[in-house]
């Protein structure tokens, strides 16, 4: 079913039908800086003043405790969670990569390096289908597509989106077509490639494989085209929401004082707030105060910059860092993220490129968490705070880890190897001293 | 605690305590072949015969609506299985990654490119801590392993094991030692070695790092050292058995009509068909006809050879193939592999390394998964069999993927790259065909 959004210019579905869809408790597009409401559609800036689009929802009221039940007896998927997102109410009927309620790992050999002593957890989201938060955010963006009938699934990326939304595509039945930069690595270029979508290498950096995206979604020839992260932004980000969601259900529907969350545009952390304020007004949590803090990599930190300069504005960089997957250096969501930090109490920092290494092994020996770059970003930031004295050791902490660990092999390759080889026998072993 | 188990010559547990240990309903060890049981220890052969011991249990009685749901209440690992396994009844309380649960994803996609008129299922592991089904043993070996009072766990590997044991082991706060031939691969030295524990490379091929090891367990200088696939195994290959219990709860308490299974040593194969036995026996599940289809690689198909040969025993190969997690050429269960294929109805089948890539990129292209070389053998062989008219299409089917592609990526990308590379410009794309 298509809908004619009005008063924007940007190319829409690939009908003119102006049918209302029906995407749950959504009810309306939402301008995140003028208010201005615009139907459900695929767009994503507001027609009045070009501000970024989101989600107004009609939450569910009454009692918390029959909503709890009914998410309890819902999959092991975020569509326990359906009540709170832009999906259709037979969003399980059809066949989809069903990511989320990944685990919650209480990490108390972490939280004694570190010197916690309330909680520490580790909401690990390795443990999805292609093994990154992605595919929450590619789920939804999914079920907005079959709403507005488009039948090719598209995005720009250098890794974990382009996994995800080849995965989601094949599953769900959708042409998928994904474009990369060029001269990516074999191994990520294997990854996107092998779901069997078409995968367009563009003869430039990713800045340019993005403008010609933004050129694509314009055009004729882009129609009937979604770009998850593009024209179905506003339902794509809203995905994140459901690691704020599963991280109260999975403490007993409570608050954590403290999250740790990684920034690359932004968006995440942006959902995790909403997420949580969501909570509270439908009852499912106790209005309590929570902090959240921002981890950059030093290599790409404008929002971390911002933050200690006290702007209320992010100055893009030009990124140069390990962490790829949060390598982007004019994040959107920057501004909102500044203003969820300082409202909440918390911060943003960030750390260096070493300081991310020696985290991710210090997550993989305490934990058995084997963290993408980005997940080494996270702990190592939280070691940080907790050095400086802004994130309090007495109370409850969640870190994310986004990612897994076998996609950025390279950043620990260099310094991760055998302790000792040694000739098959007892006396090499003996002499090798690591008898117990 | 620990126990000194009598009538063997092999090592055993560190201390030499006779006190019993808990592991929940397992009661005894018990001789395949002759019979003979033995307290519950850490010895893996019959005294008597030399045959494999296995666990003997006394499976909870009584009304099966209530094991039901005292299962259902469980947690979402393989631990919900507890009244069924060699764990005490605080396995829970102890940090472990807590494997298991992975989906069990309905296959229609692929069900119709291979007319399968049934319905087709693909049992996902790759959804594992460190996406493989060895997630399940060791996290039941690191059980006895804390009944038994080692301190260290230990095993050889080439691959998935050496990443499940670190893991396990740094989670659970053993120290671990994990040996590998020294000449491996960067790409798993890395797997390996990243979870901080001892990583040894022995200079020589893997049946040298296997005999070290036997070596090892009977010196000394091995005491108090838990490897989780031989002083181990009888609880290790246990693990094996919750997949049979996650594909019954999951397809709703119902035993699949046919079931596609990986051949290593065969210990899986055997186990699953325990596992379900076991089901029946309690009352989980209706008692009916299953039949259990066994795959191997081409290029180590020993068991595959003597099943078509009519052989009730296992001529050993030298392995060649790129299914590497499958690559045992003398495989210890292939005896009652052979057994339960021809009692069940089933058969043993194998495909070549060729075979095995199509497989692995048209169940990618399908259901979006992404699976390891092994995953590729079961896909395969389902197709062949299906071919052969040896699976009956009419049928339930659930087909077994045990691991995850990003770890043989090698495997796929030779052959999996992009549709087409061009300039970054409409006229561009244009001309490459790909508009939809
Ligand atoms: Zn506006
Ligand atoms: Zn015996």
């Amino acid at each position: 079913m298509a809908v004619q959004t009005t008063g924007t210019s940007q190319p829409t579905a690939p009908t003119d039908s102006t049918a209302g869809v029906s995407l749950g408790p959504a009810v309306a597009l939402s301008c995140r800086e003028c208010g201005e409401r615009l139907p459900l559609g695929p767009v994503f800036a507001c027609a009045e003043c070009f501000g970024p689009l989101e989600i107004a929802y009609e939450l569910p009221g009454g009692d918390p405790e029959a909503l709890r039940a009914r998410i309890a007896a819902g999959p092991n998927s975020i569509w326990r969670y359906a009540p709170l997102l832009p999906v259709p109410a037979d969003v399980t009927d059809r066949p989809g990569t069903n990511p989320g309620f990944t685990q919650l790992v209480k990490a108390d050999n972490l939280a004694r390096e570190l010197g916690v002593t309330g909680s520490l957890h580790i909401k690990d989201d390795s443990g999805n289908p292609t093994h990154s938060f992605k595919d929450r955010v590619v789920a939804i963006a999914v079920e907005a597509a079959h709403a507005f009938g488009f039948t090719t699934l598209s995005c720009s990326s250098t890794g974990n989106l382009a996994g995800a939304v080849g995965a989601a595509a094949a599953r769900a039945g959708f042409r998928s077509c994904v474009f990369i930069p060029h001269d990516l690595e074999q191994g990520k270029v294997v990854m996107a490639a092998v779901y069997g979508g078409e995968l367009v290498g563009i003869e430039g950096n990713y800045d340019e494989v993005n403008r010609f995206c933004s050129e694509l979604i314009g055009d004729p020839l882009g129609e009937g085209w979604g770009f998850v992260n593009v024209n179905l932004r506003p339902y794509y980000a809203e995905g994140s929401k459901t690691l704020a969601y599963e991280i109260c259900e999975q403490l007993g529907w409570r608050l954590p004082d403290q999250l740790v969350v990684p920034i690359a545009s932004g968006s995440q952390l942006t959902k995790i707030d909403k997420g949580l304020k969501e909570l509270i007004a439908v009852g499912l949590v106790e209005d309590r105060p929570y902090r959240i803090f921002g981890a950059q990599a030093a290599g790409c930190s404008p929002v971390s910059r911002a933050y200690k300069e006290g702007h209320e504005v992010v100055r893009p960089v030009k990124p140069d860092t390990i962490a790829k997957s949060l390598a982007i250096g004019n994040p959107a969501d920057g501004p909102y993220v500044l203003d969820i930090a300082r409202r909440t109490g918390g911060s943003v920092e960030d750390v260096t490129d070493a300081q991310i290494v020696d985290a991710i092994k210090q997550l993989a020996r305490t934990e058995g968490i084997f963290a993408e770059t980005a997940g080494g970003v996270t702990v190592g930031v939280t070691r940080k705070l907790l050095e400086s004295g802004e994130l309090d050791p007495s109370l409850s902490t969640v870190v994310l880890n986004t990612g897994d660990g076998l996609k950025t092999l390279d950043a620990v390759a260099p310094t991760t190897g055998p302790t000792a080889t040694i000739r098959p026998s007892l006396d090499a072993f003996r002499a090798a001293g690591l008898a117990s």
